[in-house]
């Protein structure tokens, strides 16, 4: 999986900070996630072939994580675009998306398709052969969603010495990677396990922002490859997370540690403040895992 | 009047080249003209105190002209602004803005007063003692209004040698500015033209975009000291202007020469241009007294 960070920095659009948006790259698909003012130069600035985008999650209908879509939905129209566009976000994003449209008296030449969320049980919204998303309900001051991605188990891997040995012929190869047993060149039964090695661990990423402190999240997202969570202020200003419904890094760390996560992301910083390695160490005191987001910062896992 | 260029390229923000939005400097005022998506970024950039900004004038209700708007809106809130802000723009303009508002329910704590437009004749939408804006109905695919600002005739100006000559009380001074005779210390009536100049020839700005060449907007903006004129292509590619409403850089010089202008300022370029000094050299065969926009260019006239 490979995670560019857009625009991880809260609230407004400065010179220097983007909003939230971050592209995920698995297997062949391209996710978009939350899409704030400015996000299609950041695509430009970050090179990626964004016309490849064809899922965008939207975790709110705040500014910092939406005010970009509809600039981008008009690009790519201009751009040409035929492909589908599918987007997941809450109720109410495709009155908003269709009106603006409408007033500008720009309709797309693609389809737009929209998934809108009511829910607060984490719900699959996209399946195919390779990958899963879940929503992941979050608390904000309005509604909220994080986003679990989760690939498939995949197949097997061939022990070529063991595959060699036991005299199977090739046109069998994919049915033992599916996991069967088969029978060799000889007439005899070849066990799989005798043959093939554990396909690679599923990797999974989840999308934490914007949420306080939410631990009954930690059962969806346990032992997740990549948690990115928010964490807008720090420890000395957690008084502030109630009324805002944001998290502090220390809590961020916490649904990590719980989670039994590979690595935490941390991100969506308020601007207050003039270093953001105050968030790392302090994380760090609870899960050492702990890595900063940054504008265009690329991770890999 | 000094004009400050944010934005001046059409259809999508770029990395280099922001969509429209421009701010007009008079008399103590500081009107914003369109609000493509990313203006707040470039109001930072340009260093100006944009909290100043009390109007706010969207010509057409494009993307490129209109989609930084709910942004900008949102970050004055969370500055805490506190002063009203005026939106003059096409109908339909205030529910989209309300309903962005709703559904991240996040309206302002200052007042938003919508000024929505409907009308094809030219209407005076502001008016104090400096300054007057009045509407220039444009053709475009969308319903649009361009924006002409024109200083008020200021007070004539006192010719000091004459006054003083003249044995008039200073207590009378401001009655001189005004254009009124008065009675001197002797007891004579001292005719007004005797001991003033003529006030300074009131300014005028008119902002033109996005349109077709139509040149019934001439009377409106007869003797404008500046216009700013869209020329989205060049003459060769005129055969687009019929079928996108844009207009030539040769047809943006024929409207200011036919207006008498100051000076024209070309914009809202085509980005398939690689060169804009292509445009300067088309318009100046026409009207001599040319320049082009670019974003962050400062003009004062």
């Amino acid at each position: 999986m490979k995670l560019t960070i857009l625009g991880c920095y809260s609230a407004t659009p400065r010179t220097f900070n983007n909003p939230t948006s971050q592209l995920l790259e698995v297997k062949g698909h391209l996710f978009l996630v939350d899409c704030g003012e400015g996000t299609q130069v950041a695509l430009r600035k970050s090179k990626v072939k964004f016309a490849r985008v064809k899922h965008i999650f939207i975790s709110h209908l705040h500014g910092d994580h939406f005010y970009g879509l509809i600039g981008l939905i008009s690009t790519f129209r201009l751009l040409g675009r035929e492909a589908d566009l599918h987007i997941y976000g809450p109720k109410g994003i495709k009155e908003v998306t269709l009106l603006q449209l409408k007033l500008a008296n720009s309709y797309t030449n693609y389809n737009l398709i929209f998934h809108e969320l009511e829910t607060n049980e984490s719900t699959l919204l996209f399946n195919d052969e390779t990958i899963e998303v879940y929503t992941i309900p979050l608390n904000h001051r309005v509604y909220t969603n994080g986003f679990l991605f989760k690939e498939k188990t995949g197949e097997r891997k061939l022990n070529m010495d063991a595959v060699l040995q036991a005299n199977i012929h090739q046109s069998y190869y994919q049915k033992i990677k599916s996991g069967a047993d088969v029978t060799n060149e000889d007439g005899k039964i070849i066990r799989n396990a005798q043959v093939t090695l554990e396909a690679p661990t599923p990797k999974s990423y989840a999308f934490c922002s914007d949420t306080m402190y939410k631990p009954d999240i930690v059962p969806i997202i346990q032992n997740v490859t990549a948690l990115y969570h928010e964490s807008t202020f720090l420890d000395q200003h957690r008084h502030l997370c109630e009324k805002t419904k944001h998290s502090t890094a220390k809590q961020a760390a916490t649904i990590a540690k719980q989670a039994n996560a590979g690595q935490l992301i941390l991100g969506h910083f308020s601007t207050r403040y003039t270093s953001m390695e105050f968030f790392k160490e302090e994380a760090q005191e609870v899960f050492d895992k702990t890595e900063l987001a940054d504008d265009f910062k690329v991770f890999e896992f």
